[in-house]
């Protein structure tokens, strides 16, 4: 998994009936001392995050997972809400 | 998911046999900006894309998804249309 | 998918029993323009393409569902022969 | 596989129920030379690894297997502990 | 599949238990002319290959196809040892 922040949020209309009442969120993926690392993407939402919340997000082909059961178009679901990070820079 | 904007279309005559009948784009990848980044690829359509539509994307083993059931040859599905993308740059 | 072009073969004697009687092909990977793009890989073909020829590829966990049911120990494969690539740069 | 060395831990109350009573790391990947390579990413633990020891892990869609059987969302998955790596350089 | 050498091997006494009796190899990746070309991996063997040997791979998650059946926590996996590689510069 990667960190992330919600950013934004995708509108559309036309789209897969297995994404219908799923809510779509730009994600901005953050280093594990929470700066920015790499470009945005579209992740699918599992557990009621929201703009600007810190989060933890599973990409590929695991991303569906997040929905037992509900097999659904996507390939990047957020997870999990981050409380905090703990690094021990000794240990290297 | 990532955003894309489909530029052409692939004429194939001899393909694998799940192939037949569908649709395969040319689709250049965009940001959250909707400017193009990385490469182009080749996509199936799963929901009546045209060219010059703003769709977002499903790749990897999760793209095949978007035809339930059906079993396609293809790690690249265009699963939506984009009706509007909103970005909040004040959580970062 | 990807586009790429059939440039060499592969033999090998000792390989994994699922691969028996598969072709093993030396793929180098094509953009939109049908320029060399990346790294050269190697990848089963499932619909009997040969040397030179410009085909698109299937990479990842979805390789191998070019033999329907029939598990490969592959993660690219050949599903189509290119007839042409039309793009619309205007849509940009 | 790839190396890494633990180098932290994440808390997050709000998860995927999947997630629950499952530790999640964050890991440095190194090369074979244990040297750091590349970004930081979260990983779950499949085998009792601590803050500070060097691991090898799974990435992508196969991560979930090392808990056989139950499904988790994660995409990155600690399966080893490292005693020693030998390399040949002679080989080369 | 991508070409590779084996440079190495790990010990892990502590591991997933799905990996017991499956040999670790250090594996430097190679391009279609030999060279090396990116970062060495950790992959297991399908096919009784040592080290030396020039070998070609799969990674991701087809990676486990190897032992038909048996469910391996891994993500790269030996699948062949290569007798030649014969390329045709002349189709670019």
């Amino acid at each position: 998994m990667r960190l992330g922040i919600v950013t934004g949020k995708i509108w559309a209309t036309r789209k897969d009936a297995s994404l219908d009442g799923i809510k779509l969120y730009v994600l901005q993926p953050l280093d594990y001392l929470l700066a920015p690392q790499g470009s945005s993407l579209i992740a699918i939402d599992a557990i009621g995050a929201g703009e600007g919340d810190t989060v933890f997000w599973v990409g590929g082909g695991d991303a569906t997972l997040a929905f037992d059961g509900r097999t659904i178009a996507s390939d990047a679901s957020i997870v999990g809400i981050v409380d905090s990070v703990h690094t021990e820079p000794d240990v290297m």
